[in-house]
C-alpha cells in the first residue's frame, strides 16, 4: 500500500526543488496535480474559507505564484482584509502535499491589462457577471455573462513558508522558510 | 470542454442530496474524491492553514463530518483556539466542489476509546510519534512511531453552510444553510 520513497524526498534542497518543479508543471499542464490548488483564506468573520483555483504562474526565484479570479468573489474581499492565503496541493503521483504559506497582493485595473490582453475569448468568459458572483438568484442560471477587464483580478502570492510531506515507506516532512533562504528544516511528520 | 450538466444539479433538493451521497461515498471507498478532503482552519496569528484529512464518517441527517488526526497536530491547536474549519473536495466525477463550512469540536482521552478500539494496528500507526508531530529534527527520519489512544482525536464538524459548485454546461452555485432547514439558495458563480 504505502508508495516507495523517491529519491528527491531524501534531502532538503532536492525536495524544495521537487516542490517547484511541480509547481511549474501545473502552470504548464492542465493535467498536472498543481495545475488545481485548493486556496484557503479567511473572511471577516475569521472563518476559513477554501476554493479550488488555477495555477497561472509559479516563480521559483522570487518564491511568488500567481491565481486569477473575478473581482467580485469573496476571496478578493477576504484577501484584502487579511491579506494571507495557504495554498495547498496533494499531488497523487509524487506523493507529496504541499502547504504553501503565502502574503498576498491583489491587482486590479491598469496593472492587469496585460494579462487580459493575452487571455483568449474564452477564457475571458470567467471574469464578470450579472447580477455579480455571490448574489442571490432565483434560478441556478439567472445571470449572464459580461466579460471585461474590469472584472480580473490577479492574486500575487509571496510565499513566506513552504510546509512539504513526502508520503513514502516512511514519511518525510520539512519547513522551508524565506527568512533563513529556504534552507529547510526536517519535522516529524 | 466544458462537462454536460448532470441531471441533479438542476433543482436544489437533487443537488443537495447529490453533495451528501458523494460525501458517503468518500467514506466507503478509498479512492472516492471526497475520501480526501482538504481541511481548512485558522491559526494562532490568523493564517490560514490547510492540509489533506481522510473523511471517516459523514451523517446527512445530523449534516456533521468526522476526521481523526494526531491530537499533537498542528491543526487541533487551531480548532481548540477557533473552533471553526472549512472542508473543501474537489469531485472531478461529479464535475462538483463542495465547501461545508462548520463548527469543530475535538473529541479526545475516554471519549475517542471506541473509535481506537476499532481502528487496525495498521491505521494505530498514524497517531503517536516521538518527538510529536512538528517537532524540529536532524535527520528527515530521526522519528519513532508510538501508537498511543492518547494521541487520537476526533475532529467532529459540525456543518453550518454547504457552498454546492456545479460546472456544467453553464455553472450552478448554491449555498445551504443549517439555519434555514438546509432549503438552498442558489447564486451567481
Amino acid at each position: 500500500m504505502t508508495p516507495e520513497t523517491h529519491e528527491w524526498a531524501q534531502s532538503l534542497d532536492t525536495l524544495h526543488d521537487q516542490a517547484w518543479k511541480r509547481l511549474a508543471r501545473g502552470v504548464a499542464d492542465r493535467r498536472a496535480p498543481c495545475r488545481h490548488p485548493t486556496l484557503a483564506t479567511v473572511d471577516a468573520e475569521g472563518t476559513p474559507q477554501a476554493r479550488t483555483v488555477v495555477l497561472r504562474a509559479a516563480d521559483p526565484k522570487a518564491a511568488r505564484l500567481r491565481v486569477y479570479t473575478d473581482r467580485h468573489a469573496d476571496k478578493v474581499d477576504e484577501v484584502q482584509l487579511t491579506p494571507k492565503a495557504t495554498v495547498h496541493v496533494w499531488d497523487n503521483v509524487a506523493h507529496l502535499q504541499l502547504r504553501l504559506i503565502a502574503s498576498v497582493e491583489v491587482l486590479i485595473g491598469p496593472a492587469v491589462e496585460p494579462v487580459w490582453a493575452q487571455l483568449s475569448d474564452h477564457a475571458r468568459q470567467c471574469y464578470g457577471f450579472s447580477p455579480a458572483s455571490g448574489s442571490a438568484i432565483d434560478d441556478g442560471l439567472a445571470y449572464d455573462k459580461q466579460p471585461s477587464a474590469d472584472s480580473l483580478a490577479v492574486l500575487e502570492l509571496t510565499l513566506q513558508h513552504m510546509e512539504v510531506l513526502h508520503l513514502g515507506h516512511r514519511h518525510r516532512r520539512a519547513r522551508f522558510s524565506r527568512s533563513d533562504g529556504w534552507s529547510g528544516q526536517w519535522v516529524t511528520p
